[in-house]
């Protein structure tokens, strides 16, 4: 299986948590993950390579220069790196057909077989739908003159990479998101929803993005189906979504002392 | 490692759940269960049996006469088992010098040697007190003539057997139980803490016998200290206190997430 990761320093710490729960469940299965960064010093993705080193797995680094990005916008808890999912498919070896790239706010909890062997059916990309952002996110892009179907979230992101390499020319990237960088709200996901929106494959958020902020939703919208039992049992993708984040001090919510559990075992 | 548990049929399930947090917590060590029970069937024992010892552990299941307890109340979610930990020092295997009891509502989340290799220092047992209980509870037993120095919790119990067959009488707890019956409220406790409260070593509640229904008081007594990474990477022992319990459906509770973990990869 093929990951990608995209963090500067502020994120390693998640991100070898992340990457724990990834190896765990999957035990005996080859996990090659591929990091593409523009900041990162030798030391920290050498501290990297050795950590997964540590579960048998291996880390290609790939550094970038960060300029083709100087034009676009950062906010907030957000940071540059965003954007290279996005253009992840110039950047790696030619031989992956296909690439799971995850955030670092996640928590692997149960296996991504399935959702890795999806047939994109076509589609650039494979994406969970989050249809709690607001409609007038919605519209304040369709405004602009962008057909966007729906609001995918791209945290978790199954890449065509075969597909993107074909069809896709990333001067088109560049070019939206100078030309609309301050329409841009939720950054990377505006580009990925108003250039991509009509090419992305629609994954079962419960299973494959949970938004650990909205337990009491999925549960109500289930009718009470999708509990904590359902969650535990049949979601492979917890998604700390949201400024608060659970490897802060004080933080709270109903995933929080799971979070610490592998937070603790993976960094122990 | 000696662990004590003490069960009927209805609490086989978490009791699973529980040795298993019990062996994860103790890669490489051998641990020895003893099972005092008056009514499980033979295939329950077997199932036990091999359950664990799918960890290479090894349980020793010995069925006692409940008609020594016959007298002794039993109320609420309370089961007559629950006397058996006081009398076990009668069952167990001379060679045994010393035993951990266990309630089954307990995850051990890390290691135990330390409470188990205690010094006892001439007391029977060591456990924690629980000091949420009212006082109103202690004087309704002082007022009987009891001396009740402090409210012990028995849920987690280490047994000096050594001492307990050189100095008690089991006659006194049988006689106890038969005289104060209508008295009792948290009935084994009570016995516990009347009539060998004198006798008990004090050890660390927050890490020995952490109440999970007090998450925000622990939090707050320790002014914030105790929060969840404290917990995860100190506590050894969170205990399910209370009616509500985390195998039930529609439960909640800070530690639902950690605890339905622990009972999906237990079961699997």
């Amino acid at each position: 299986m093929n990951i990608l990761v995209t963090v500067n320093s502020n994120y390693i710490y998640p991100l070898k948590v992340m990457l724990w729960s990834l190896f765990v469940s999957h035990p005996g299965q080859q996990v090659d993950t591929y990091l593409i960064h523009s900041s990162l010093t030798d030391d920290e993705t050498e501290d990297l390579r050795r950590y997964v080193g540590r579960f048998d797995q291996k880390l290609f680094p790939i550094k970038i220069d960060d300029g083709l990005f100087g034009e676009a916008p950062v906010l907030l808890h957000y940071s540059r790196e965003m954007y290279y999912r996005l253009y992840a498919y110039r950047c790696l070896p030619d031989s992956l057909e296909r690439i799971l790239y995850l955030d670092p706010d996640i928590l692997v909890i149960n296996s991504l077989m399935e959702l890795y062997n999806l047939d994109f059916g076509g589609n650039y990309f494979a994406a969970a739908y989050h249809d709690r952002i607001s409609l007038k996110e919605i519209n304040r892009l369709r405004l602009k003159g962008y057909e966007v179907e729906e609001y995918y979230n791209s945290g978790v992101l199954l890449i065509n990479l075969l597909l993107l390499r074909e069809k896709v020319d990333e001067k088109e990237i560049f070019r939206f998101l100078k030309n609309e960088k301050r329409k841009l709200i939720l950054p990377d996901q505006d580009v990925l929803n108003a250039l991509f929106g009509k090419h992305i494959k629609k994954i079962d958020e419960v299973k494959y993005n949970y938004d650990t902020r909205y337990y009491s939703y999925y549960k109500l919208k289930s009718n009470g189906l999708v509990d904590m039992d359902y969650v535990i049992r049949n979601t492979s993708i917890l998604h700390f979504c949201g400024k608060k984040k659970p490897w802060h001090k004080g933080e709270g919510g109903k995933f929080h002392s799971l979070y610490k559990y592998y937070e603790v075992q993976a960094l122990r």
